[in-house]
């Protein structure tokens, strides 16, 4: 697949995903979310990306939906679903694909980021913030409702209070704002901020082994859910059998111990744990 | 209903809902509880109520339970309970009640809130304090166990280190602490307690959907227990197509496009999404 | 039990757990974690037991699995279990213990706590750190996964997205950085650690009932999981009843009303409702 509204540019083991139609502040597209979704297949299969920076071309992030089929933008039965098809929220979509991600997800937000630009950062592992940078969940100003799963991820990752705070009125506030509440780790000069991501991207990638980090990202999002730590021993006993045995954990041990830096080998295409996915994802119904 | 331990105040679609037993701290009675329960009904029937704000007369917010049984205070078989009868805690029905409320709730605490005067507070959306407000988790200190749903509300506001911590101590604590440990939004002088409740107020009414909001607070409060973000998926995909093809999101696009406020029309009495509410209320059994 | 890698002493209701390698900056083993879970039967049948510090003897809290099995240290084929067996990772064993204790639990972090050092701590109920102490989630840097529960309990404590940044990198962090990313609730001088620890268990058992006490530690780590505050509602009915007839609601409310200190009698050794516990624990499958 060539790529029209994103770039797709590997460097030293990360991936930058830039959204890019920077003439409409990189306005969400369908075009886009399925631009964006091949580009995670293909990092996913691709050992040699460990991490995924996400960013914006130009002045914005992303504006939000394109808005220029004016007021019937959100009409679904505008968009040519045929009678009785269930309809799925095109930036749902795009989220759980994230969700599902094996390689660690940095959101480096360059500017406006709006509506759809503002939920699609949710299911990101990190988000950092430059200056410049402005965030919306828009949804009730527009007369719609949150959407791309973020009524999920929001309230788990700035608590319900913060979340209702700012859906409920709308309002786009300050990066500054964003870093108070949580939803942003850092906010850093402009000229600073892929440098800064890619600095953490690399603190994922350094000293840790890729297959670890994909383990780590499947327990501590799936696990969320748990009923009880018992889920959590389950997976993780299971987790220490399989990687304790494997070249990994003994590189890991021995690099350590050793006092120099690992050289681990094992692959995330191959090399997962055979329980791994350990998982069903549900349907939608 | 004619109101006697609360006032009913509506003013520029914000009603306030004053706790009136000043000479007796507000300390909470079952006729209180009863006349919230009423209150609330009203309100979520009157299309021109867009928001809730809670407060107190006088010098307290809320004394906690009405202590004047002295020692069997809490001793529920003194109360006239039927052999077999399940007994509720009042508080519970209470908070389960504000819990459903499809308006935002802003607590704006004035004084001293101790035991089910602080509980109250936690299903509320949002909670800002004068310097004069103070809280308690005191169960511990009187023998019983927090109540209301607190075991449900506050480590889920505050995190469950902090809860226990004020929770096993059941010591009082001062408006800074509350602020510090995520308990409330902000802190203000006194005298602008409640004009800064008003005004956050009005943040989520002057340019908001009043569905759009309705459909917030189910989505983010119900979905705090959703086992994957495929649950929020199948509900705000529905939200859309049923959202985005009526009159509030022509408006809301329209008047974006348009660079002027908007002026929205649906109501919540009459215009949710049919698939609304999509869950059932679980019995007390 | 005779302890060897653990120090038992209890002083004025207070137990102090200290690990005891110090030569070894307390790296854990089979047999502290033995000794740690008699410790916790035992301190769950003393009534005079009201609240439990975990601390470490010299330098280190505990350097994590000790590793003089060098590479192999994780490898469970070479620990002696029989083929087929269900292998389950210690420290979620003891973890899951520490989870179910009936007393407060604090932490007080004196150095180095790497690795199950660090996870150990995340079901205690509250940490304070000393400015020496230092603490690494450092899975992915040995090849191996986080265990002992850790993704169940790290991401409820701190927030997914600083849980999955201090995991992906491995890397040991300051107190400091654990006191910003809300993992410890203070961090004091050196010298004022076990004193500031020992004030805090204090607080938690000057005036308040010890079997309230115990109610609210299952209450608020069991209905974490819940998926509706009316299973906190049914809990806390319950509770209420049971506990509002006995004797220490009589004297909390008592000595309230005389503005005297509280003198409860009851003990969580017999005089837990009877409906407590009213969960089973999960088996391990």
């Amino acid at each position: 697949m060539d790529y029209e509204h994103i770039i797709y540019a590997v460097e030293d083991g990360i991936l930058t995903i830039t959204l890019n139609r920077p003439d409409k502040l990189n306005a969400f597209t369908e075009q886009m979310r399925t631009e964006i979704m091949d580009a995670l297949d293909k990092a996913d299969a691709d050992d040699d990306v460990r991490a995924i920076i996400f960013t914006g071309a130009g002045r914005g992030y992303c504006a939000g939906a394109d808005l220029s089929r004016g007021g019937s933008t959100f009409d679904y039965s505008k968009r040519g679903y045929a009678e009785g098809e269930v309809v799925r929220d095109g930036g749902g979509v795009m989220t759980l694909r994230i969700y599902q991600c094996k390689k660690p997800v940095i959101g480096a937000i360059n500017g406006p980021a709006v509506g759809v630009g503002s939920t699609m950062q949710l299911p990101m592992d990190i988000r950092i913030a430059s200056e410049k940078a402005r965030f919306g969940f828009v949804f009730a100003q527009r007369g719609v409702v949150p959407e791309a799963c973020s009524s999920y991820f929001l309230p788990r990752l700035v608590g319900i209070s913060q979340a209702l705070d700012w859906a409920y009125s709308g309002r786009v506030f300050e990066a500054d704002e964003a870093l108070k509440g949580g939803l942003v780790k850092e906010v850093v000069p402009h000229d600073q901020l892929l440098p800064r991501a890619r600095e953490i991207a690399k603190s994922y990638m350094e000293r840790s082994s890729a297959v670890s980090v994909a383990m780590i990202r499947a327990m501590f999002w799936r696990l969320l859910a748990a009923d009880h730590p018992m889920e959590a021993h389950q997976i993780d006993s299971r987790g220490m059998v399989a990687m304790g045995a494997a070249a990994d954990a003994q590189e890991g041990v021995s690099s350590f111990l050793e006092k120099r830096a690992p050289n681990f080998t094992m692959k995330p295409s191959q090399d997962m744990p055979d329980f791994y996915p350990w998982w069903e994802e549900p349907e939608f119904k």
